[in-house]
């Protein structure tokens, strides 16, 4: 059986490790592809720390990390009539069951029975991995593995971008992590008339600052409420994206937002909100989006669009390319307020 | 200087007295109104109680209070051109300002220098009223005046149901005082498949009942989200809107929300609300609408074209009409949990 | 190898006939359904009739006809994991190819490759039939085979009536055949404040009559345009659909819209229509929505609901049942303006 | 009576003077504009040729031309209070009644009584003009003067690209006088993927070549649906903007709309469209949108915000500025196909 590099997390702690595995064949409706990108998210991180989210996120060891990537098709299962073998693809780690009300009515999404890739089934931190056809996207010549790799949360992002119906308005993005650059650039894409980041890291402004965000403000010292509020002639930011996954910043932000403004909400934070429902949400009637994902595939289809005819760019927010043997090295920088995007390269020899 | 009488609050601390007091006449953009009938809210209760929400609100005492109502124009000031003497009209508590962002964008109802009839001007609960020409509303003759009366909180409740987009869909309404019941009644005129009633008191249950709804939950003993995710198959309510201002109620309403569900949330609540921000919003993509009043006038003509038409039925909601000199056994039935809508008479004589 | 009966055209022109055919098996993604209730459709009427639009149809002969019905899963074939034998389904008319744009975004129901049930492929006026599980939608069993039978025709009123936002709006019918019956049904269903059925045949504003229409049109020797301005105090209908596929209708619809009204067009005219784009679309901000088909499954779900809880109620459109033999009666029927919606049933014997 | 100059139409019949007239005085509810930038419209050319359109109009002669302007309030008239003299505006043209149900629900740029600046009051081709206080917006010191003047045609076409949704999208601009110009560049600063702009005239494609339209087609002796239609892999535009007035490429731009699509229809034709409305609309899905002014001020705000920011920029659209006692020569430029918007200068001296 042939076989293949992959980085795997084998038992219940912190870590994963490089080792070799078969590589995996398709079952009906699946498709095998040739990894040729895979990038890093936190979700990974958890796993990779082993947190209390990783340990109660129904993870069945081993498994191999990874569910961010874009490839070729080498094998096609059987039932499988959407792709053929050669065909450059994405994936969206979303897998739906496809029977559910959810799936029935276009919100494949967030199925009622959602799993998801690289946390439920093996990933992609391998040279080859197995994945539902319904999770492939086909990629037009134009789009590299590496940005086709990027689709899945700038996907996300850009969602968390357009409920906020930002043409001609003032936006706050609440942290400059991949999310909440990926959302500064979708933002300004769309129309937005000013972008506001917000980050403790100055590394993270500045590639804030290549996406022409129109503001940076570091909320150390500031009141940032106020600050917003000053920014905007007193009425707040029409909308904010909650990127950071912090309730402090998630607080400043419903203070700091305009009557009949709109929040797109895709932080996970650790610990409870606190809202004052009267003065946060209802004196000011407030249109609160929870973000989990992207359309499948109309907010693929959009963005794509946009990416292919240059109206959208986010090769800036990739800061480091690495070979699959660097894993560690990829996950400490997903760690660091000192990256943006990482990129693993599973058919890279390490130089 | 001819004289009416009225129900004012004199000084700071609970209470309210019928005095006289001269009959205003109209400034310029204002009209005088014979009102015929005035409901009671529960901000008329707060400013009665004079509680911490009353003692912050910018009220100027004297004030007469009340601010829902209809009656016949009388007086119109200079520069209207809307409304001549004889007019039935209904009347928006929120005084836009005509010249901020929300004024010009047609969010008047939530202007950033709102002004509230009957808490920042001299309110109805009297024989004549003063309101600003911008906020009257035509009535057509197949309105009466109590039901004239009911259309400012029927707003709220509408505009709350509508942007649940209800048709189809399973929704429940925590809180059966007037806001829930009008919410009710809004919800299935608006084509809910089923409408789910929520309160601790078995009176308004019953109220409930005769609006048709479909389930009657006495939340008391009960795990509410059990009840309502068993009453759904498993998946949850599709929509809820938040009518008791009970951070517990709402806590419950979020677990029990369906994912890619929405929320219209119109109570004020007076603690804080603890909020699981992925588990209740990010994960199930919750929307969320704050509802604090409604479109000026949107709202108002399809709310009352659905009144007119019969679609939209809530005289039952309407338990106690009085004249004006008994508001304080009025305004002890709308604190108490064994009353629907309480309306004031102010040209009824008490037998 | 098992018969079964079915009403076949075999040849090009007019006429079909009821003749024994094998019984389908199911191929890979497809299931076999015992079809217990079929319901017959003008494009069955057209097929049957041979006309120009069924000569450029790309009919491949000999086909059975019928494409409205509901039954039973008795087969399952390869790859189908969302039904199972003995479910109990429904089924709709598009047939999407999966993979172009529009499958990809929502939109299967106009599928770039679009082919149709009982017009591309063999249809369901015969005792068994196949088709796509991607076409089968389950029923519970509150929706009997007769209405479920309703529900692809249903869908697209249904749907032409959500398009125009109903509630609370004048709303009118071009014509009151199936469709136009059921757009009235879901009119009401959906708020709207009044409905105005508009047909020549006194039978068919009869069964408008037993759907509550509120007004009841009849053309012959009326300036049509005029009435419904009158009937609207000189403003106009809010919205419109056109189901009479007559054009006459459809000029006098867009004269009597009101300023920015909506406009859903379901009917096909056999003509050009002809229209004043100054005065009929751009001065008045019409909106106009073509409406070929029923979201897969959306709308299917939000209807469904509906019926099920008694809200949307179209039993009364039902004026005929007939045994499959009778299919010729049944044809005739639904060629004539004297029937409402004609059913078939294939497994009832022939009194 | 200080007197000024203004281009007036006296009699019937075409052509228009230069003359001095009474500088005029605010109404009740009127503000006086010294007038800074005017710029000429179509509707002007049809008053001055004194066409059919013109004839029927409604305008009462004598009457000044000209209805897009910026400049100064220099007179506030009693009971407006949203304004004070040194204000710097912009004016809509569409002038309210205030009291319909158009006006009541958001919609005054289509008031069931609407009246037009210019065409049935005196307009701004003058050094002052009079215009009703609800017409009247306020400019923010980045916006020129000139630009200010464009805001009223450029709103119609931002307002035409906003109902697109063209975000990702490709789409097609028949027309490119300057509301197709206009409808380019909100095009591209909304996130359309792909502008595509279709005129006979090389200038107006060069201009249109300035706003980054993506493809520059003539269509004389073109196939254009064909050409529409290989530029998109075959599935045709995602949506298109007429903005020629011209029937036959109406025609066109139908046919080579995608399924799904949707249409924005500015331009009005002089003669009837013939519409198939089955392939046209019905199969196809189409929604189509009339457009006739911008919202009352939605619209307004959103895209000045864009123009303050510079996402939208369209000075380049203006190719000439004359003085006012030019206008004739501004006039015959209008008429051509070789100007983009001719701007008038009412205080600059002739050199």
């Amino acid at each position: 059986m042939p076989r293949m590099s992959a980085v795997v997390k084998e038992r219940a702690g912190p870590g994963v490790r490089l080792i070799e595995r078969d590589i995996p064949s398709a079952g009906p409706g699946e498709v095998i592809i040739r990894v040729r990108a895979a990038a890093i998210c936190g979700t990974d991180v958890h796993i990779y720390e082993w947190n209390s989210w990783a340990q109660n996120a129904g993870i069945k060891l081993p498994i191999i990390l990874g569910h961010e990537c874009a490839g070729d098709v080498v094998e096609v299962g059987r039932g499988v009539d959407n792709l053929v073998v050669g065909d450059r693809v994405a994936v969206d780690t979303h897998i739906p069951c496809g029977t559910c009300r959810l799936c029935h009515t276009g919100r494949q999404h967030i199925c009622q029975n959602l799993e998801l890739f690289g946390v439920h089934t093996e990933g992609c931190f391998a040279q080859y991995a197995r994945v539902p056809a319904a999770c492939a996207w086909p990629l037009p010549q134009e789009v590299t593995y590496e940005v086709g790799a990027l689709f899945e949360p700038l996907g996300t992002a850009f969602r968390g971008a357009q409920v906020l119906e930002p043409a001609g308005k003032t936006v706050a993005v609440f942290g400059c992590g991949p999310i909440g650059l990926f959302a500064l650039a979708s933002l300004r894409a769309l129309g937005a008339a000013r972008t506001i980041a917000i980050d403790v890291s100055p590394t993270r402004l500045e590639l804030a600052a290549k996406l022409e965000a129109d503001h940076l403000i570091n909320p150390a010292g500031n009141d940032l409420a106020a600050v917003l509020i000053a920014l905007t002639d007193g009425y707040g930011v029409d909308a904010f994206i909650e990127a950071s996954g912090n309730t402090t910043a998630l607080s400043q932000a419903f203070q700091a937002l305009m009557k009949g403004g709109r929040a797109a909400i895709i932080g996970l934070p650790e610990k409870n909100l606190e809202l004052d429902v009267g003065s946060d949400i209802v004196f000011k009637e407030a249109t609160i989006f929870g973000i989990h994902g992207r359309l499948m595939f109309a907010t693929w289809e959009t963005m794509q669009n946009m990416v292919v005819s240059g109206r959208l760019q986010v090769e800036s927010v990739i800061t480091h390319r690495l070979p699959l043997q660097d894993f560690a090295a990829g996950i400490e920088l997903a760690r660091s307020s000192s990256a943006g995007k990482v990129i693993l390269l599973p058919w890279q020899k390490k130089e």
